[in-house]
């Protein structure tokens, strides 16, 4: 893929800051500017955020994270930067000023994208000497997570700006939608814009308050259009005789009198009061912070449902999550140093890191059984990428799969621990890996639970075990060496009810 | 809670066909009236989707599916039921004549709810002899998944029967929303007729196509509105400051030329082609059935996601999924007969049938590691709801807790295949219970995988184990006397790597 080497991020905040987050957590440095006096704690706050939602999103290997610089000035911050974002404040002068000013100062071959959520691309690359490459990327928040940049061109922009622009987002696991043309608000915003007007409509006229208008979104076409958009779901509503059907069913709607759109709600005070007040009720029990948690692994769950769907291909907003990791998965063995320990074998390798995430737990909060055999998995295929038995090594037809395992619960991991596992090899011969793995309390490092685990490298067409090839063995021989020195952990060898 | 105990949907299709399966996978009688001529192959294709999705949604036991029975008339389906649902097409004229006949054969007690997705119910209860039971509980597709109704009352509605409706749903994993005013198109369908109503002048306008803006919707606000709605998300826009600051921020777009919802699209032959021909490009490859089963398959996966959410408590449509589960768990002792076996036993225990789901494979279409252990943990699950130990059992303090497990593989499971799991106690005392676990392809019974495991009896609270009551031992003896005569299956008593 086209991969970004140096961003910059010319505005912090909510957007600015989580544009900076997914640039760092792909591995990419950034450069920031923003004048705002706790820029620093408003990016920090959102990258910390990021961080948390990343380490529940995926066990693929992150790269290393990139590094993040302040500088005081525009002219520093897009020195030597390939990508550009503006996230400043929404009024077209300043951001015209803003953008006029990168363009004066950075590389000329570089992209620069426009956070704006309803400015048309061309009143802002009015006054550039290579607007051919500037566009708009409007994200959604929060940008760390939800995968979708609007992107947009102007009068001026480059057909070839828009389609790099979409090849360099796809790294850092997002997707670029191109638009046919440029219009204000773009396609997103002009629903929402649509939703909220006439949601508006239905407070004012006290038909329902903001927790009922809520739930009836949640619990009806919100789960339909996280994984299908509006068309797909209707045509499957119009059935065998598809969209056209639907199309002449529901299209006389359109002219009944189902709508107060034509009219524009005043939001005076009694209004905003009256939906204040009412999200009070609503949400008011929780600050802020916790909505955000709560939102952020919700996003996770979703994305990671979505994943497995269509026959593990992955769909919407998991198939972008899919796509991100495979590319995770095929630069980790190169890049390893994100979640796979550097080769240190003279103690139990160190492989995972995780921490006991919400689809983990049991209605009391505890981890349940199956996750820990998740993360015994995660280990054995982290200790796969380093002996070279990687994504690529798979594909091709050849892997190590487990025969036997024997778990012992030691302890308990709870919502929201950190725990990490430690790998010990047994014996090894050219067909055969036999290992013992720990789930330590990151906290403590007491054992929470331990597994003896035997794999066999198999060809999976045949589907028969065969000797490792010499690559990979070359590489498993150094650590089986090294761990023979090590003394044999307490519980190897049980069977099912043994005494101690 | 409240429960229906017969049911009659009057009028068949889509959504009547659904309701029918929301009440008989409830364990509800329903008795149905169509006299469309392929009614009866229409419903029952609807009842095989319900029926494929509830076997993914949940591991808890259902009650035994409730009879359906085909009605000449209207009279006769009505007979004994308390709840009608009507479904017959969208005509007011129509409607109205139905529900009048309806009333005047019903018990006058029973709830009548209509499946109108946009008249008022004061229309439709006007010649009514029983006004004040009759509502409107309007579901959206696919019914049998999406846990919507928006209960809406007309001028002759009494609150009491919004309520014993909204009573009467939960059982069947339903949420019933009521509504403060009635209004046409109530909730739900407003804001959606806002939405298609822009969504067709940005294709009319060639802004982008169908799938575009699908993608925008899915890749976005759509995983957002899947668990949180349109208020509480912008609430957490407006950051520490709240709704206020977020209206303040942005209300003045409603008066921005953002929009063109002042004006009524035409939608002519040309339109008409132009999204037909768009919705082929985009989904054409597909097949409605295989749609379907997508759509259903992810939301499945979605609501599974946020049935994990907050601690576990579950969120949005999660919460609902939760609630109903932990209805059915509360019911599954008592009315066992659905998963759980009936208790024979001269052979193991027959526990747990399933289907390998989309959640549970890797890329390669393979059941994942984890997930077999899923399997033997739902399985013992079974058994312990078999000897007493409920969920009541559970949150008063005890339970089984499972300390050492050890699986081999045998074969593979792939994504769709069937199966289920066989359980044969090995041995028992006050404390312990040591048993034998094989996962078998339900096709050709053969073994993929078994496990042989330990679990203790445990205060929860004090966590130590203690003996187990004599009313859970009273029930666990006979079926360890029982297997005790069984032969010991192969496999028990190994230690990783043990030659054969």
């Amino acid at each position: 893929m086209t991969s970004i080497q140096k961003a910059a991020c010319i505005g912090g905040g909510v957007i600015g800051g989580a544009w900076a987050a997914r640039f760092l957590l792909g591995g990419i440095d950034v450069a920031m500017y923003d004048p705002h006096p706790e820029a620093k704690r408003i990016v920090g706050e959102v990258i910390a955020n990021a961080e948390r939602a990343y380490a529940m999103l995926t066990m693929a290997p992150l790269p290393p994270k990139g590094t993040l610089t302040f500088y005081p000035t525009i002219e520093e911050a897009v020195e030597g930067a390939d990508w550009i974002q503006e996230s400043v404040p929404e009024r077209v002068d300043l951001k015209r000023s803003v953008i006029t000013q990168i363009d004066a100062a950075a590389n000329p071959e570089a992209l620069i994208g426009s956070s704006t959520s309803g400015i048309m691309p061309t009143d802002l690359q009015r006054d550039m000497k290579h607007p051919e490459r500037m566009f708009v990327a409007h994200p959604y928040n929060p940008v760390y997570l939800l995968p979708l940049a609007e992107l947009v061109g102007g009068m001026k922009t480059s057909p070839a700006t828009l389609e790099l622009a979409k090849a360099r987002l796809a790294p850092i696991g997002m997707v670029g939608v191109i638009l046919k043309k440029e219009i204000e608000a773009f396609v997103g915003d002009r629903l929402l814009e649509a939703v909220w007007r006439e949601g508006l409509w239905l407070i004012h006229d006290d038909i329902c308050d903001t927790e009922t208008l809520d739930d009836v979104i949640r619990y009806s076409f919100g789960i339909r259009w996280a994984q299908m958009g509006m068309f797909e779901t209707y045509r499957i509503a119009g059935g065998e005789a598809g969209m056209r059907h639907f199309l002449a069913q529901f299209g006389p709607c359109l002219s009944w009198p189902w709508t107060k759109l034509t009219d524009v709600v005043d939001l005076d005070d009694a209004l905003v009061d009256k939906i204040a007040g009412q999200s009070d009720a609503q949400s008011g029990a929780r600050g802020i912070r916790e909505l955000e948690r709560i939102r952020d692994e919700n996003l996770v769950g979703i994305m990671q449902a979505l994943k497995g769907a269509d026959g593990g291909k992955g769909w919407g907003a998991g198939k972008i999550l899919a796509g991100f990791e495979k590319h995770l998965w095929s630069q980790g063995g190169a890049k390893s140093g994100g979640r796979v320990a550097e080769p240190d074998y003279s103690t139990p390798l160190r492989l995972v890191y995780t921490k006991v995430s919400p689809a983990w737990v049991d209605y009391n909060g505890h981890m349940t059984e199956h996750r820990y055999l998740q993360v015994f998995g995660d280990t054995s295929d982290a200790l796969l990428r380093l002996i070279g038995v990687d994504f690529a090594y798979v594909e091709a037809g050849h892997s190590y799969y487990t025969v036997e395992t024997h778990i012992r619960h030691l302890g308990e991991a709870k919502l929201g621990q950190r725990i990490h596992s430690t790998l010990q090899l047994l014996s090894t011969d050219d067909k055969r890996i036999r290992f013992f793995t720990t789930i330590h309390d990151s906290e403590t490092g007491d054992a929470l639970a331990t597994a003896e685990q035997l794999m066999l490298h198999v060809d999976s067409k045949a589907g028969k075990s065969v000797g490792a090839p010499a690559e990979v063995l070359d590489r498993l021989q150094p650590i089986a060496q090294a761990h023979a020195r090590l003394t044999e952990p307490e519980g190897t060898g049980r069977f099912v009810g043994q005494k101690r």
